[in-house]
């Protein structure tokens, strides 16, 4: 992995969480990062999320370094702002930075008080472990019920050089990030004008993160934040942003897929494709009903090709179309013709769904052009037993 | 059960579904009743739902007979109109009736070829079964993955004499009704106007079957049918209604809660209760959101009284409201107060959330007074069990 240059990384085990594995996680950039984010769309919003807010209105978006903990959300706590305020506070007397260049950021179990003394005390430990090769400990200091760290990166050449990008996420439950994302913390050497990020992000976010589900539950901590620090050399002009937005939505796809690869319980990554819709509006709805359907779900989970159950669930994404129109191909079989079935061998087809990646495209025929692609996983037993016991 | 007068009933296994056990039943009023029926939003909308809505049409809301049958859903099938159209004029033929006055239903697995041969073979052993005595009989026929017949009735006295009221309906997954149900037949003696039956029916559904959810899934077929054939002698006349609407409200909100109660794979029915939202509709959006979570479905699963997961739930809403003035109970013990934790014995809490019966209270303290009520189920392995292999 060529990692993007000027950023270090470190973590420790500070005892948020039960288990003893590294709960608390820190990203500097060398020379203080434009930095573009966006948050849930929850009613409910966690303290850090408030905070980041707030500072990077202060900052006027410029970030230097990003505290995440695991283990506790810091959220619908009393002293939720207070504990998130008083985190940013040492570690900014610690790497010397105003208090408003650092954004906080937690994931975990939700209403239970956090002890900002843990935080605090880790902290000088925490800063002496700073290296640039840091990277996958803070992958894997976020994950929560998350089975494997979740990584990507690419290099994006533009006109004055290369850009290297690189993500780290985290996500597995009580994921449907709308407009936001679980946490994810995206990091780029490129030198890209703050007002130009927000929109590269804004438009990156809208395919990558926006468009998966693992239970429809969106959460009251999504963060995701993308820092462009500059010190690669590469400068991001009008004429490269295309190319260096591509980079950075191949990055933050693959994280996105990875997360819903990695739903709670799940064996399979599902990618939905629905095409020939109205717009793109339209067409991303039906995939999110289709997504978010826990009969759909359950039936690849079984490898069972209940075409039956997708043509429902679009039916009810609150989207007007004919279902005489609509197709559907499971692993690039045919199964539904014009709202009908069609000629398949249902044995063959089920050895295809036994796979560990499903393919469902859904095209409505003479309806329009919208596309849209949607990620999601299979519905297992195993999600129940994790969360049917995920605080105890 | 003191069922409405003039009602006959009777079932018979067809050979549609492979089990052996009825699959095939029928609704006869001795004299054609006047009806009002709901049918499902799903814009894929199965062929005796369309052509239910014809009849009711043409026999100007008059009803002899209705139709109905498991292990197929007749919907998105080459010939789903055709079967569903003969069923219906081989039985008005039997029964000596307008083809217009017989209502079909179906439910089962879509997208099979559903052959009417079966079905008409079957009419007269079906039609010579006819007894008062066979309303459980039809309840039984009609369940798919239920593990209960559900039926409710209720005398409601008006000053005209006596409305005997009752109900039978069928319902374990792809449930959430919106503005309909799943299959559902009340019968009543009573003598109601037409129009005045169907603001009736509209405004009982509203606050039964359609705040219910198993698994968030709107069925194709759901259909609710309200039959008043005035055999009994009671006559409503303007002054009755509020108390004959209450009893059909009573009837169908208990059905509806069996149907919840019988959530594929449940253990637990769980009663929301939410209040003080700014109007009623912001309510039911609130208790819906928390019954459609499968993170606070889970968490009762395991007697986890993990309140946060309400609390985000309710955030998703899309209801704006101040999570500082969000109260929660559980059984009956505050365990958020102000969008906080509250003080609560755990261990205590977890023993009563071991009970069937569930009740979360959501408030919203100075908003308003809107309230709603919902019922939904526990999620548990059982319902993954059972969809992951529906139809093999």
């Amino acid at each position: 992995m060529n990692l993007p240059l000027g950023y270090r990384y470190s973590s420790v085990y500070a005892g948020i969480r039960k288990q003893q594995k590294d709960d608390l996680g820190l990203i500097v950039s060398g020379t203080p990062a434009a930095a573009a984010a966006v948050f849930t769309q929850n009613r409910v919003q966690a303290a850090p999320v408030r905070l980041s807010r707030q500072h990077l209105r202060l900052s006027r978006g410029v970030v230097g370094a990003i505290l995440v903990n695991a283990g506790n959300a810091n959220c619908a706590t009393r002293t939720g702002d207070r504990v998130a305020l008083a985190s940013c506070r040492a570690l900014a007397r610690e790497l010397k930075l105003p208090v408003s260049q650092v954004l906080p950021a937690s994931t975990g179990v939700i209403g239970v008080e956090l002890n900002p003394r843990l935080i605090v005390n880790a902290l000088p430990r925490l800063v002496s472990g700073l290296a640039e090769g840091g990277f996958s400990q803070v992958a894997r200091a976020i994950m929560t019920t998350d089975t494997a760290p979740k990584m990507a990166c690419f290099e994006a050449r533009v006109g004055t050089g290369v850009a290297r990008i690189a993500g780290l996420t985290k996500g597995s439950g009580m994921i449907q990030p709308l407009m936001a994302t679980t946490l994810g913390f995206v990091m780029t050497d490129a030198r890209v004008a703050p007002a130009r990020l927000r929109g590269i992000l804004k438009r990156a976010v809208e395919v990558s993160y926006n468009r998966i589900s693992v239970d429809g539950d969106t959460s009251t901590n999504d963060t995701l934040v993308l820092l462009a620090n500059g010190a690669g050399g590469a400068v991001i002009r009008p004429k490269d942003e295309e190319r260096f937005e591509e980079g950075v939505t191949v990055v933050m796809q693959e994280l996105a897929r990875a997360i819903a690869r990695d739903g709670e319980g799940a064996r399979k990554l599902i990618t939905i494709h629905v095409e020939g819709a109205r717009d793109n509006d339209a067409a991303a709805r039906i995939a999110r009903a289709i997504a978010n359907s826990p009969l759909v779900k359950t039936a690849i989970a079984g490898s069972d090709p209940n075409w039956g159950r997708i043509l429902s669930a679009a039916g009810n994404a609150g989207v007007v179309f004919e279902p005489a129109r609509a197709d559907i191909e499971l692993q690039g079989m045919r199964v539904c013709r014009g709202g009908l079935a069609a000629n398949f061998v249902e044995e063959e087809l089920k050895k295809k769904l036994d796979q560990g990646e499903c393919e469902i495209r859904f095209t409505l025929r003479g309806s329009g052009k919208g596309y849209a692609c949607f990620w999601t996983c299979d519905l297992t037993e195993k999600y129940i037993e994790i969360n049917a016991s995920y605080r105890t």
